[in-house]
């Protein structure tokens, strides 16, 4: 590896000869000194000092140093913001310095690959441009934090589910059918017949519950052929999953849920949170558990209480529906989070499970997230002969799904799950306007580069 | 949650009242005494004892138990091998009961979900019908240990890379170009245009050297519209992939490679050392470092030495090369890796940096693992004009590949990686004939369910 210290590490070093490998973030170029910014993956920047500027070389200068000297002004010069960098020279700590309170005396200055010295993107440049620019819009350190604290989270939910013993799956992102419904679907030649591209994992995580497994969890990519253009859609997303045995109902499976949004916000607010202050102006919240929980029925009422009438003909909540209770639940619990449950059958896909005692009503959930959805969680229905019935009832095709009925007739425990957008987590706990912004390469209807 | 202890735990338990949850391996009707083998998510089977049988419910009896008896008696007659049954009675511990050393006398017996009694998957079912059946062939403990042993593994990579600062990356898989060459590419309609399926998640990876990320990491589904039909190949397959900054060379890649095998297979050793011995009569080996390597035509002249000569045109290896070297390092070294070195420029791909001083050989690796190749790494190409002549040279079209070549238009620092196929580690690990043992549900030319 090329010797370096990471630019976060500088202030807590002494004095002394360092050496730092960055991108130019900005230049200077006085007449008598010259100044460097340079940033890291560290996320921080640091001050580079040139005191010895010699611009002209003079054939009669005594002093030795001076060709190195005039390179060095030159390189300094010429460098194009942007361009890598590995420099050497002296830190020194310097409470004057704003940032960080070091700089760094340059002795070399090598550019190691040159930036085009014209930047597509501008500070305020619009979303469009930036995601045509994605690897540069990344290098703020704004952005980069974004990732940052996407790895955290999922790792924080990992530990959970390692600690009790979930298996991790890959399930497999080519099918020979639907896995929620025939819209939105994208298919591709696949030799001599059609494949199709998961919209989800659902059935290949009930699959593990037919095997035994107990447990399960994935955090993989999910399709949909949605044409739609708001902040909260993706035709492809990563999506974060699970799926366990053994459930008494949905509120086993919300447990579950609320402990590793806990889990994940601990570990975001113990690694990053000062980060996220400094860059972002937030304060990461740990929510409190239990979440509120409100049937979607209460739910309705408690909008409408509020002065706005759901204008769906289904039985559904709408965007600002979600906002509405949102409002309701942060004002009466201070709660940034709801678990709304109990969605009526007709807009619940046919493998979840139904009331004993209301045919009508799912033992499923959604999670409200700041007023918007960011999950979808159900017990499942279990029993072959109930979930042939549903299956024929929401218009699915039996013969299509025979593969998954299945496994039902073999014997499945009763089991539930959930599945989250991991995007509109981030877009959420980081108040950012879409999930362009936090979604490392986006994908939507007309965008399919870089 | 259903109360239920784990079997694993049984045996550290003391005598007395417990409930389990599992499904019925194999059922001894005897007149007087029924035997149940019950077995759970942890892999672990117990006997569960019914003494109190009651065949015949008889209407003068005394008893008043007898009724109960009867029910459970016939409960047990009937149940289908399969079937998820909860069961509660009193452990008893029993030196002479050769399973765990422990019984359960059985007092409530409740069939969950009965399956059906006609089983498709026997023992000595070949691997197509076992694969058809995928889910009942993952009950078998061996398989399901597969899966645990996954887990462990990557948790234990992706430690490493986090405690290393890297980012975890999600990188789309619906591309406007192909990430490797236009062979072996699926394609489909994508609104009003046309994508690609990720052949791997290589540009996306550099993008992030190009962000400023440093290290990045993926775990993720890479596709190949591969019609081969051998062991070692999926069209759809799980990739383990990092790429990281300020390397000097492959050297530097290579070391972190494998820092991470030996962590993997230390997490593995560890956590399933005992049970891998127990099920596959397998102890596992952690590999000492560093890994031999041998520049790649020196490998082919210890193969010809041993009286094999690669029958290629190329100048690359095959199989039996493959394993004929290691068959050397294994003599030599006692090794089961080896790192194959500086490949011909010819059989690499256009973004492998090539040696200084001939640009006929790349800065690249194959990791062989027990004969069988299961990654490929190198140093890549940062400077754009050489990486534009690369593009050009192996025929690719520089006009499609502009989103990636911009990267290196505004500076990208010196950078290297690897992808490794998850399922390879895992078959060649634990002995097993093909990937399609150890892959959730593998995908083929001919295989798409279930």
């Amino acid at each position: 590896m090329i010797e370096r210290v990471l630019i976060s590490e500088l202030a807590g070093r002494e004095d002394g000869p360092v050496s730092v490998s960055g991108w130019v973030e900005k230049v200077r170029d006085q007449r008598y000194v010259q100044f460097v910014v340079l940033r890291d993956e560290s996320g921080q920047a640091v001050q580079l000092v040139n005191g010895g500027v010699v611009r002209e070389l003079d054939p009669n200068s005594e002093d030795p140093k001076d060709p190195a000297r005039f390179e060095r002004t030159t390189a300094i010069s010429e460098v194009a913001t942007g361009s890598f960098v590995t420099v050497s020279g002296e830190l020194q700590h310097n409470e004057r310095v704003k940032l960080g309170g070091v700089e760094i005396q340059i002795d070399e200055f090598n550019v190691i690959t040159k930036a085009d010295p014209d930047t597509p993107v501008q500070p305020d440049s619009g979303i469009d441009v930036r995601l045509d620019w994605r690897f540069l819009d990344l290098r703020r350190p704004e952005q980069a934090l974004i990732f940052k604290v996407q790895t955290t989270f999922l790792h924080a939910l990992r530990q959970v589910w390692i600690d009790r013993g979930f298996i991790e799956v890959q399930t497999p992102k080519l099918m020979a059918s639907a896995s929620e419904s025939r819209a939105e679907l994208f298919s591709l030649e696949y030799f001599d017949t059609t494949a199709y591209l998961a919209q989800s994992p659902q059935l290949f995580k009930q699959m593990a519950q037919a095997a035994g497994f107990g447990g399960i969890f994935e955090v993989g990519p999910a399709f949909r052929a949605d044409p739609s253009f708001t902040s909260r859609h993706a035709t492809e997303f990563t999506s974060i999953d699970c799926e366990f045995s053994w459930i008494d109902s949905h509120e086993d499976v919300m447990q579950l849920h609320e402990e590793l949004i806990v889990a994940g916000f601990t570990a975001v607010k113990e690694k990053h949170g000062a980060e996220i202050e400094k860059l972002f102006g937030i304060t990461v919240e740990v929510p409190s558990t239990p979440f509120p929980r409100i049937p979607l029925a209460e739910a309705k009422e408690i909008v409408k209480e509020r002065g706005y009438e759901v204008p769906r003909a289904d039985a559904d909540m709408d965007p600002e529906g979600e906002r509405q209770i949102h409002a309701y639940v942060k004002e009466k619990y201070g709660h940034d989070f709801v678990f709304l449950t109990d969605y009526a059958t007709s807009i619940r896909p046919f493998y979840h499970m139904r009331h004993a005692d209301n045919n009508e009503l799912t033992c499923s959930y959604d999670l409200i997230y700041r007023g918007t959805e960011i999950s979808t969680g159900a017990q499942r229905e279990h029993r072959i002969e109930v979930l042939e019935e549903q299956v024929k009832e929401k218009g699915m095709d039996p013969a299509e799904l025979k593969f998954y009925l299945d496994f039902f007739r073999h014997g499945v425990p009763p089991h539930g799950g959930f599945g989250m957008g991991l995007a509109r987590v981030l877009m959420l706990m980081l108040e950012q306007a879409s999930i362009r912004e936090v979604t490392y390469l986006f994908r939507g209807p007309t965008r399919l580069l870089p």
